[in-house]
């Protein structure tokens, strides 16, 4: 089959690969669409990142060249021996994350963790096998596109969840990329009544509006801490840092209120010069959030599936396989105005 | 009346000072016993830190030259005409914290704060003048010696507090100063069922064995991640960061379980360099304590009443007003052995 290959920074190559063996416990999935994530581009641009390329993978055994793509929604072709709750036809969607599965969903990912898509072959190819454990089914009102966005939407929802935003609420979200207009439908559907979204790009900022923010900051314009302080004047509630750079990371704690939760959603790549002074002066707490927990993936898909949730207003762009380094990756890279690119692949609806 | 007076770096001067005129609202304390506290030895070596040099202080209005001392305990000499619960006579420790009082208690230091013997004039003389809110009975079996050990005490007891610190957990302190072995004992009256503590001195940390420490480790001969994990090979459910420097902050962190909590307790004086992915990859939460709001110091004088806290362990040495700069903030400089060093005053018992 057709595959769209990782096997180097600025090396993804869409080429003929094999379908690995089927195994007992999985489930052969007819790729839909799959979606490009930020992680992808990340290990496309200055990788490998997460992708194990030097040594096996502890958790999966695998080495690059893998087939990337870990947002992806299809059709059940065949199921493995001792897979119970699938059958051919069925409508899926994949959660790609692999723990060791030793302890409770909440802790499980500290002990290491894999994705189907980065840490081993994954859904930009027509087909993938996918254990059945990480294989949810996709209820009647949505479609497999929605089913490709379950994903990214997961990680809003389990930042929303790990900020403990309470019903009323006013949050600030810094950065306005895929993961951060999600947040902002998240918050939406949490019920936050104020949600400012803080951003560089004009155009993520009106399409952070179109998503749901009450008010859009650009941060290249206005002081960020000024104008939060001028919408909300003892801070917001909950804070999420989604831009992942040392300047957000500040402002997110500097206009959070006292006592109230700054949320790590990012992924840093690089250290910042901080004083932890700031959180003893400031009050604020911080935590993180990664990936989501598989009861919160669940709870992505019946929130999309009544409608509380309907992340496909961040779709930008929709494109073939083998389109994806020029139209999906160095789209990403140069323009700032996509937003969540999805690739077609085996034209399944 | 003699005080130590405070007028700039490395110029604390034991001098004549005049009492300023008693409020109707204030309480007349001759001061038993003040202690010298980590912050007082800050602005002694490197201030000014939080001493109003420059311009008047928001709060007080003060400026140095300024009284330094805000540990300390007395009797009542006079009580201005408004006072209610106090006459002369009564015994009593000095909440030293000063706020604007528009907000909760907890919610309240974060709008500013003042320190008695810090921002205005303080404990260091034979008298000082102080709001009744801020004066505490010291119930019967407590000396006045152990009045001076409240202030110091309430700091680690609401650091523990903001732990979130359940009966028989497992903590790390890093750092075992004054505040570091107070926090020891905080934990141990708390119910922590492990308490590892941490120092590169062996002398503190023979004091925190004392003190109740059930394992130390010197973070100079050991690596300090891989001790704790000897002990607790999942990480500690709470740390206390009471050292103030970037590898501690690292450790604490890393050393905490998932999901469990670090508390910054000690104030950082510099910028660290750190990778926020830290927080992402362990799911540790970070939190801080400043002072302790009024509810905290009394309770903090309830568990020393009830003998639950016994701070006293900590006096290394007792001096008097005079030799306050010799061996009172040059010891405590140059010897780390030094913990607690209280100051005679006014010779009342």
């Amino acid at each position: 089959m057709k595959a769209a290959v990782w096997h180097g920074e600025k090396d993804i190559r869409v080429e003929e690969r094999e379908l690995r063996a089927l195994k007992n416990n999985e489930v052969k999935v007819k790729v839909a669409w799959a979606g490009i994530c930020g992680s992808d581009l990340h290990e496309y641009e200055e990788g490998p990142v997460f992708v194990p390329s030097e040594k096996e993978d502890p958790l999966t055994g695998d080495t690059a060249p893998l087939t990337f793509g870990h947002e992806f929604a299809g059709v059940v072709e065949e199921v493995g021996s001792d897979v119970e709750n699938f059958k051919s036809g069925d409508r899926v969607a994949i959660n790609p994350t692999l723990t060791y599965g030793n302890k409770p969903e909440d802790l499980d990912p500290y002990d290491g963790f894999a994705f189907i898509g980065l840490n081993t072959d994954g859904g930009f190819a027509s087909h993938a096998n996918v254990p059945e454990s990480n294989v949810y089914h996709l209820p009647e009102p949505l479609s497999l596109q929605d089913g490709a966005l379950v994903e990214p939407t997961a990680v809003a929802v389990q930042a929303v969840k790990e900020g403990g935003l309470v019903f009323g609420d006013s949050v600030a979200i810094f950065g306005a990329g895929p993961i951060g207009l999600l947040t902002i439908m998240a918050a939406k559907a949490a019920g936050a009544s104020k949600i400012i979204t803080l951003d560089l790009s004009e155009t993520r900022l009106e399409k952070a509006k179109e998503v749901g923010a009450t008010h859009v900051i650009n941060s290249g314009e206005k002081d960020p801490v000024e104008a939060i302080f001028d919408i909300v004047p003892e801070g917001v509630d909950v804070s999420f840092e989604v831009a992942g750079v040392e300047p957000t990371f500040k402002q997110a704690i500097e206009t959070t209120k006292p006592r109230g939760t700054m949320v790590i959603v990012s992924i840093f790549a690089k250290p910042i010069e901080w004083n932890p002074f700031q959180l003893t002066g400031k009050g604020v707490r911080i935590t993180s959030s990664i990936a989501y927990t598989p009861t919160s993936f669940q709870q992505t898909i019946d929130l999309m599936a009544s409608g509380q949730l309907k992340p496909n207003a961040v779709i930008t762009d929709q494109i073939e396989l083998d389109n994806i380094v020029e139209k999906g990756f160095e789209a990403l890279s140069n323009d700032k105005s996509q937003a969540k690119i999805l690739v077609e692949l085996s034209g399944e609806k």
